[in-house]
């Protein structure tokens, strides 16, 4: 089931404000009418041509035959339902092709889309991805030979990073680029897990590739990017001969099966040309920029995912008697709806918290994205910069692991019904369980957050965040309905504080082994605070909003307010237990020696 | 991948000390060769019947085929193999056919079967638990027709309690039974989730069915319990022709795929014959001694598979070279084992300290089993039932969820390896997804904990038990190495029994909804205590053996000592923080609305 309509309303207009962006210069064609214009096409296209084939694409996973690969035909008006929308230049600026709509609008209709089928949106998001990579680093004469094509569907995108000797490590990567005399690479080597790598949705696939020029230096400072094109493209942007890629075989996934996932030999049979984007050997720093984008969207992925089982499972829920109260045990009494037992309740509860807060999450980084493109003040510009950096191993993991449990949940509540295949809520599970996997795992998320966001720039970026969470409590304190979350959150802010300052001790003293030891339970837990956070700030909009004009969509804000009190509740005090754990820098996981196991 | 065999002897010889049950009169005919021997054959059938082949019966599911169940031949040489070496019976008095093992003994073998193919141990599990129960209720008439059939594998059992429109209310259910003149019964009514519920792996099926006499009362104090055979089967023993059970439908599950589950209509066709198995209306009863004996079987299988997912990804990060420690990232220097990655480290501990404590407390109710059935003081007895009692839905429920959590964490080493349908972790993954739902849902192992059996005979087991948990406390809290668990352990028990207090004074004070709002909560805290505690016992047990005789297999207590520091240190205090959350007595789940979700 698709995210409410609902929701999305309130977390754009209400939460994220999507009126004051559209005041600026970048978004001034724009306006409410036409974001809604954007929304109502997203849940058309997905309810029409995403939704209704997720349970097939998942049942007839893509197959490779004939050295082909072969997806249900359903994939095919799908994507080209969603280009030819304009969904895939949805956020570019005209003058490149786009329709220049705010990031958030476009994320959201994202989300949408993810929560109808994951499968079918990948192709149009690796799409986006690859072309903005491109639109960013790619010279003038690169960009118009494959961009327009791409934001029309005709061609798609993927990114080509991973090998299999070297999986995460990056710096290991041994795809190597021949330097050709006209100025193009011949490049050679085995990229692995390609989401959307080889098959017939458009009349070419544009890979982004990661490889080394012969002689450059090892580990990452010698990686550089390349185009390289499925079939050879000329100054026209035509696509002709097939280029020396070769379908090496397809990855059987557990879930997300709609989005095919391949192993492609480059170079193997015969010379493969690609083109370099930007400077050699800084292919790492620029794909950083579509991996941080495909991060964000990856935590969306999963609160999307997250979200449609919390849908399925509230609507079963609802509408299946069983049991009675423990009050009134009587069995010649109808029994209840089970939504009406309170463990069930529990269930409902926590995917809400879970997954609202998950894409109010998301969606906030979309908008902090915003906010740093339409910013003429370079320091402005930097500072945004900061936070949405120190935020995306948060925002691409907290869903991942969180939503996860939400999907578990919706199983739980439809019982052997949500373990059976008939119903889609074990498909989410499994869907969702790649997403604290791709695109960096959660153990390297944790990493990057405190082993290096946590620390840039003196913690500026981590001291400004904490600052307005700070703020945030210190405002709603006074609010009496809201003033127990507050004070639950500033103790849980303070535990976090004194914690990152010991960490950053260690790691002073030269101790940066123990003190990221422990860095998943620190993301977990800074991501909690964050989602609590969160929770408190879309507490208060609806408090305001209940107080403004009750009686106009009461139930909408007494749940909202009824989430948050179970997110502090229920799972922040989890902050100041895991602050209490990260404080005595434990050193068991570097002491462990391979036989104890 | 199967679980260790040193596992196994540790638990059975050193942890329950399997020696001081052999002492007892039962046992007599067994020694430490005989135990020995009956594991040699489980691990010799499980090797060679079972493990290869648990792959091939989740991508071949059982399927319906001209009104039959096809099964992968495989099932058929792995059934017979393990009933021909007895395991069905092996639990069972030899004057009742059976091998007069101790229960551990079985049950550990039965651990093992599960750690290597699930699904073919679903069959001889249902059959022992069927015959068991016809054993202790049956008339001499009805054991002697079925039982030594069932014991030899030509039979097989189920067991027939849930129906479609009931789901776990079983005071719902609605199957007829109307008296025949002979004595004998007229079934009529559908079974839902049957497992092993048709196929052609014996001669006959013997399924236990729960159904309502006509005119008796409703709820479940009109419950009856009936022997209704596939086949309708002479006084000699033989099966003749079908009985009126019509196979309606397979169901097609996320995983456990190689035990065929089926929905059965009973005497829709014509007359359906069966026997009632002692006194009418006391079936529900009778039934609780199958249920809970697969109660503790389901949290075991999830222990098991938690572990051979462990096993998985220890080898593979044991051998996967990826990356570089911290301290030195020099790109030209080889990669290390991920295992020497910190995060792999939590990964594999978290794994170890679920599956390994998950399988010392369910073994450790098998012995509380096998102490209840050698006894001959009454006194001793009901309090191991009641102890047992106790226990059961925490053994049923911590594994499954816990152990679940570790094949999540088995995926997460292997990165997207896990997740690819070559390697096994995301099957056994899939398979543990089913143990927190059937026999009991998590939910209703929380009411039954906290809502009956906490109260039980004025809360006479629970202090019993924390009583243990409180001087094996102040047993070791001398001991150095271990005081520091100690004191850990023994301020969880002191804040459990504060809680558990408060929860009870509710009741009393008739706000049983209110005490019983967090049963889950307090089910999942009350296990995580009791799971310290078996790894603070296993640790002593250890310390002892490093001390006793240094340098004989020093790396394997080194181990356990390293899992209980696990489990004290960062899972522990997850039982203060949730006593702090049950003492608040919260009561959003029995306040929600439904127009709030």
């Amino acid at each position: 089931m698709l995210i409410r309509r609902r929701e999305i309303d309130f977390l754009l207009k209400e939460f994220l404000k999507v009126g004051e962006l559209l005041n600026c210069e970048r978004y001034a064609n724009h306006d409410g009418d036409t974001i809604d214009g954007l929304l109502d096409t997203a849940y058309a296209i997905a309810e029409k041509e995403f939704l209704p084939y997720a349970s097939k694409a998942d049942i007839e996973e893509p197959e490779f035959i004939d050295g082909q690969v072969k997806l249900i035909p359903e994939t095919q008006a799908a994507v080209n339902a969603y280009s030819e929308a304009g969904f895939i230049g949805a956020a570019f600026a005209e003058d490149d092709g786009g329709m220049q709509f705010p990031w958030i609008a476009t994320q959201a209709a994202g989300a949408v889309f993810a929560s109808a089928n994951v499968g079918f949106y990948g192709y149009g998001m690796l799409t986006a991805g690859a072309a903005n990579l491109l639109n960013t680093f790619g010279s003038p004469e690169l960009k118009s030979r494959f961009i327009p094509a791409m934001l029309e569907g005709r061609f798609f995108g993927t990114m080509c990073l991973t090998e299999p000797q070297a999986g995460s490590s990056l710096a290991d990567i041994s795809t190597l680029a021949q330097p050709l005399e006209d100025g193009r690479y011949s490049l050679r080597g085995t990229k692995m897990w390609i989401s959307g790598g080889d098959h017939q949705l458009g009349e070419n696939i544009v890979h982004m590739v990661l490889a080394r020029i012969s002689g450059a230096p090892p580990g990452v400072k010698g990686i550089s990017l390349f185009v390289v094109p499925r079939n050879l493209v000329d100054e026209q942007g035509s696509s002709g001969e097939k280029n020396n890629i070769a379908l090496a075989g397809l990855n059987h996934k557990m879930g997300w099966r709609g989005t095919v996932n391949t192993l492609l030999n480059f170079g193997e049979g015969g010379q493969c040309e690609g083109y370099l984007v930007g400077e050699p050997n800084k292919g790492l720093a620029y794909m950083f920029q579509m991996m941080n984008e495909a991060r964000v969207a990856v935590g969306m992925s999963a609160a999307a995912l997250g979200y449609s089982g919390y849908m399925h499972s509230l609507d079963y829920a609802m509408n299946r008697p069983q049991g009675r109260p423990l009050t009134s045990r009587d069995p010649e009494q109808p029994p209840v709806a089970i939504i009406k037992h309170p463990d069930v309740a529990r269930l409902l509860l926590a995917q809400k918290a879970y997954t609202e807060g998950g894409l109010a999450l998301s969606l906030y980084c979309a908008r902090l994205l915003d906010e740093e493109m339409i910013t003429s003040d370079p320091e402005q510009k930097k500072a945004l910069n900061a936070m949405l950096g120190l935020l995306t191993p948060i925002a691409k993991s907290w869903p991942s692991e969180f939503c996860l449990e939400a999907n578990k949940h919706a199983i739980q509540v439809l019982g052997g019904y949500g373990y059976s295949r008939e119903y889609p809520v074990e498909r989410l599970y499994r869907d969702n369980r790649l997403n604290p996997i791709h695109e960096g795992t959660h153990g390297i998320q944790g990493l990057d957050l405190l082993g290096r966001k946590v620390f840039m720039d003196g913690g500026m970026a981590l001291g400004q965040l904490l600052r307005m969470v700070r703020e945030d409590c210190a405002r709603v304190s006074v609010t009496p309905a809201l003033s127990q979350y507050a004070q639950l959150i500033a103790k849980a802010t303070e535990d976090m504080i004194r914690v990152t300052g010991m960490l950053v001790a260690d790691a002073g003293k030269g101790e940066a082994e123990k003190a990221l030891a422990n860095a998943t339970l620190y993301l977990d837990s800074l991501g909690h605070l964050l989602v609590a956070w969160t929770w408190l700030r879309l507490a208060r909009i609806s408090l305001e909003a209940l107080e403004d004009a009750p009686g106009t969509d009461d139930a909408f804000y007494q749940g909202k307010l009824k989430a948050c009190h179970y997110f502090c509740t229920y799972e922040l005090p989890r902050v100041n237990s895991n602050a209490r754990i990260l404080a005595m820098r434990d050193g068991l996981f570097t002491e462990m020696q391979d036989e104890w196991y």
